[in-house]
């Protein structure tokens, strides 16, 4: 139900700091900040829109070590360091100097979220879910997932107290199945792909079945996206706040690189770092890449795909914020852009053998679409840039040929014989 | 060669900041900053010496969110945060209430090392042994590994630019391997246990082919150590300035247990925390429990034993530090025991999903000891408790049982057929 000004003073409204509604993207309607996702009017998606109080460098800086440093500029309460939660964040911000060197570039660098607490950064707008089931009351934590949101869930049900049931794509990588299935929730596998996980969750929701169920990524969703915007003000602060020149973003459903754009803009309006002009790049694998063929033939609508990459966490054919994504990179100067599996194996091996990071597939697609875009002069190399890589390459051990170089006998003779001094 | 205190004023003392000299264990004799590990008078190993300037907390809490925070207190250069590295440590603290309901305890925390870069404490060895090879002009850095010390020198010669070698026992874990391989350098396994692994290092660095190169734990060992002290500064800083009463720490050379002993005294000596009294306590798997039979027999020497135990990051047969932890945890009031396999399988899950915790057999090693220990009463579950996981569990994922709860059809009819409701 929509509502006015005055009824957001609600001890619920409280519970979620500088948040004061929810909005709708397409049509402006307000909504109270309750578990919903779409608008009564128009069915356009809602986002949560904030009255933020005075937010300063040095209060953040002298916050805890992790996203809840930037706790008055999410949809959380006041003390939410204090309750139990994953507190993902700070991840690295790796000067990838080796890198930028062999691809020709002035300043690179990596946004490594192989470091949040399973591994991918999915932990971040799991956080936020949870504070927001916590105020809800809801018991059970739910999700579809290509697999590192399972895990993210599992874990941050098992610390916060909640049963958690999630639902993934039959045939998922094993390291991202055991990581799901490892903290004592139930994951259910469907005999589908992503999508029709997807689907199937929609139809839980409306089911009585489903009722007190909080699916962090449907009905949570407008609090769970927010997360993203984190790696928008952690990567600021770490360059010295300050934004980078050109972002490479990965794309699945196409949330992450909207909010990362909304999390700049939120820095600029509250006076966090100078207003410069930032371009916003989206990648994806060629076997699942509706963004960036909208893109490449200039539509707005994002026409679905049936995926078929190695590039699992990124194989959405369906992307819910596709729109919003071209929105952002033609406004930004920015582009989306592709690479087929070949070149996101190959782009696995080059971050780790320059830089020692071990990147999930996701972030081979960013890098390989940062290579592609180089070479095709649509990056600028001078300029500076960041590219994340949202996951962790021990979850997809398949994707990379890496073993080792050779077995021998523990004698000195048998080294030098194989040849490798 | 033994040095009188006017020589430790020359570029390579200053490039190692406080450590003033290295120092034999066993008869104090003293030698410069050399790539040296072992006395030349009596064969005891040596250890960095310290001459501390003035280190204040205030100092430390603004310095860098890694271990270089710490860097006044290490063997590195004052301007290591500028350095490629790894940057490894400042990993979570985690509060685990949830835990200590479970086990009865009124104050527990995990110290989670499994978000270091590699996602083991290896890295913060590492990230010393690093330093010390830049300064000595070392190019290729090496080292004999039960799988995750692999992966850290793999990565962190790829970040800082040297070539590497490692070498491991045959039949490691393929998260290990893979993650020791995908860097680019050479992997090689040896047919033989790791103590054969050992012998081979030992053996190689009297030869001229290993001239050059930096075996993180062989020669460059004393200052490589000295990265486990970091582990202590980090939980008395995250307890607010505080040691723990009780630290549960895993035993494989032993180096990391004395270590955090060291560190833990050096806060003490310098004013950092109230000098109050700490027990440390020392865990193995039963399959390669040399220094936990010791102490139970009230040995001071170790007997070396053939491993057997899915714990392989811990499963050192001939464990280099063994007396010196003896030593360690006699002193202190603590002790060392051991459990067997089930127990460290049963334990990686009561810490998953109580905590969201997925640690590797190491963490399923001290956590199991944790509650034998509280069994047994030797541990008070009153006192201010740590316990340490220091990897990954998505590298040993064969040691748990965990899988899809279901696999369906995507319909609700079929969800709630499933049972799992």
């Amino acid at each position: 139900m929509a509502i006015t000004a005055t009824e957001t003073d609600t001890p619920a409204a409280r519970s979620f700091g500088p948040a004061a509604a929810l909005s709708c993207r397409e049509c402006g309607e307000r909504y109270d900040l309750a578990p919903r996702f779409a608008c009564e009017f128009c069915f356009g998606p809602l986002e949560v829109a904030y009255e933020f109080g005075e937010v300063t460098r040095e209060a953040i800086q002298s916050g805890p070590n992790n996203i809840w440093r930037y706790a008055g500029l999410l949809p959380v309460p006041g003390n939410v360091a204090d309750l139990p939660n994953m507190n993902p964040g700070l991840t690295p911000l790796v000067r990838a100097d080796r890198l930028a060197a062999e691809l020709g570039m002035r300043s690179l660098h990596v946004k490594d979220d192989s470091a949040n607490p399973t591994h991918s950064f999915k932990d971040r707008v799991v956080a936020m879910a949870v504070e927001a089931a916590r105020t809800f009351g809801f018991r059970t934590l739910s999700c579809s997932s290509t697999g590192n949101l399972a895990g993210a869930v599992g874990a941050a049900s098992a610390r916060a107290g909640f049963r958690s049931c999630v639902f993934i794509p039959a045939g998922l990588e094993e390291g991202k199945v055991v990581m799901a299935a490892v903290y004592g929730g139930r994951v259910v596998a469907i005999d589908g792909s992503y999508d029709d996980v997807n689907r199937f969750c929609s139809e839980l929701i409306g089911d009585p079945a489903g009722e007190d169920w909080g699916f962090v990524n449907v009905n949570l969703r407008p609090y769970y996206a927010e997360g993203s915007k984190t790696l928008a003000y952690e990567i600021a602060e770490q360059l010295g706040w300050r934004l980078p020149e050109q972002i490479i973003v990965p794309i699945a459903s196409g949330s992450q690189l909207t909010k990362i754009d909304k999390g700049f803009r939120e820095l600029i309006r509250l006076g966090l770092v100078e207003d410069r002009p930032y371009k916003v790049f989206g990648a994806q694998a060629s076997g699942c890449s509706p963004v960036a063929r909208a893109y490449e033939e200039g539509h707005d609508v994002i026409q679905p795909v049936k995926p078929d990459t190695i590039a699992k966490s990124l194989a959405i054919g369906n992307p819910a914020d596709g729109p919003y994504v071209l929105d952002v990179c033609r406004r930004t100067g920015g582009a989306v852009a592709h690479v087929d599996d070949a070149a996101v194996v190959d782009s696995i091996s080059l971050l780790a053998r320059t830089e020692g990071v071990f990147a999930e597939t996701a972030g081979g697609v960013t890098t390989g679409v940062l290579r592609k875009l180089l070479d095709e002069g649509a990056l600028d190399p001078r300029a500076e840039t960041v590219v994340l890589n949202t996951g962790d390459g021990l979850k997809t051990l398949n994707a990379v040929q890496a073993g080792v170089t050779a077995t021998i006998k523990p004698s000195l003779d048998a080294f030098k014989e194989s040849g490798l001094l």
